[in-house]
């Protein structure tokens, strides 16, 4: 097994200064071509969110970029300390919004108790607070979520895999940490354990059931070198995780899509009228 | 130019009872390829969503279907009464939650006073409840979004548009009021003004400057039949008609489109990766 950082056989080794570099021209180039100038991102306190709000300042200026602070009473106070951290070393604005009210006026006055719909709630009121205020700011939301929880679904649909423009979802979650701290995240938010932060205690790793490093690894090969499970079990994986992952992928293919919509006539949105260069004009 | 429910060479004339079957077909089939048996609707009052559960109703049953009645203290009372006028006649559950208070948490405290940020706050306020109800019921968001409603961008990302399948999307709402006549809508629903009612007196005819009938049939041979401007000027729309929807179709792509994420891989999420079955398992 390779080491976080990799060594020289490491599939998931970067190279962090072409990685950054192409990051940030997509940044530039695309808040362009949709007519912006200014981003806005949600900052929780974690590695991802730290890391494109370090690309995006790279690409548009720090006085363009404006990161969300959302704390809900519930959140580990750690949470936006990080966030607040992240922001000083960037020079970038920032704005606190509480979510706590707007969530317990549904959960409260509802009686919803489940800890997992609660955390999509917040993820999903979070959602709106950043939208709401691209629109004051005609900023782009900047996307937040990696290729790890893309892939296995682990993170709220309409909730904070929502946005314009993503530059790190090609990036498996231990690439976001090379890369973070490549370009200067503060060490105490690369280093602390990946959690959604939804209730007290939670990891990502903890509640998945396996390392970030192990499934990266696994993802790499199962859906980059697309190889079969003869080969996975070769480079170590065990069969019960394997299928535990493919299922996680499966699953949640409807996170990835737009919804499906039924065919009834000649051109379909995301059937066959898809992109503007195929309405020729 | 056409009447509304047409004449024999109207383009956008349906033959409802083909389009019904295909489309309770289809909202059985999906529905079941994703492993759900229930599905549930928000209601608005509006031809949309009575339509989309009247067919839901006949494809899984009135016992699997939720209708979801959001009220916010701003909203047009007779919106809900037409809802519960829906509900009855098809014998579907439905239950009543009102968004004033999550949607107020957040636009009183912060001091959102534009119409349109606030009537996108009510929409995905709404989101949030269906979505967390799906989860509750296990059943299956439907959309309500028309076909020109999705063209033109008129509805909210991540809000009314968010829906697991659609079974209207391929509809134009001259098309969405044939066939809800066929099918058994109240006439009362059918025939009044469309509005997304966010603030009082809003009607979508009246805020985007033109009538569906028109759009419609623009939209129509502008996207379904690819023609050119030269032909649509023949058909005897208005250029300055022309490069307003153009415009519109063309600024509301991304609302049609998953997050872009930059591509850093081999196979990177709705680039390379995009179908289950491109993944060969």
């Amino acid at each position: 097994m390779e080491t976080r950082s990799g060594n020289g056989n490491d599939v998931l080794q970067l190279n962090p200064g072409i990685v950054k570099n192409l990051l940030v021209k997509f940044l530039k180039d695309e808040t362009q071509a949709a007519g912006f100038s200014k981003a806005i991102v949600g900052l929780s306190g974690g590695v991802d969110s730290a890391l494109v709000a370090a690309l995006s300042a790279n690409a548009l200026g720090a006085k363009n970029v404006l990161a969300v602070i959302m704390p809900h009473r519930m959140s580990n106070p750690q949470s936006a300390k990080d966030a607040e951290l992240a922001v000083g070393e960037l020079g970038i604005r920032s704005e606190t919004i509480d979510i706590t009210s707007m969530v317990d006026a549904y959960c409260e006055t509802y009686k919803v108790r489940d800890q997992v719909r609660r955390g999509n709630v917040m993820a999903r009121a979070r959602m709106i607070v950043l939208y709401d205020l691209s629109a004051r700011e005609q900023a782009l939301v900047i996307g937040t979520s990696n290729k790890t929880e893309i892939l296995l679904g682990y993170g709220t649909l309409h909730g904070d895999m929502a946005s314009a423009i993503n530059p790190i979802g090609d990036l498996y979650k231990t690439q976001v940490w090379q890369l973070a701290e490549s370009v200067g995240v503060p060490g105490q938010i690369v280093k602390k354990k990946p959690s959604a932060d939804l209730w007290s205690g939670q990891t990502d790793e903890g509640e998945m059931g396996f390392s970030y490093r192990n499934v990266d690894r696994l993802l790499y090969y199962m859906i980059d070198e697309r190889r079969k499970d003869e080969e996975l079990l070769k480079h170590g994986f065990k069969q019960e995780f394997i299928t535990k992952v493919q299922t996680m992928v499966r699953k949640s293919q409807f996170k990835r899509r737009p919804p499906l919509i039924a065919k009834v006539s000649y051109r379909t949105v995301n059937v066959d009228f898809r992109y503007i260069r195929d309405w020729g004009r």
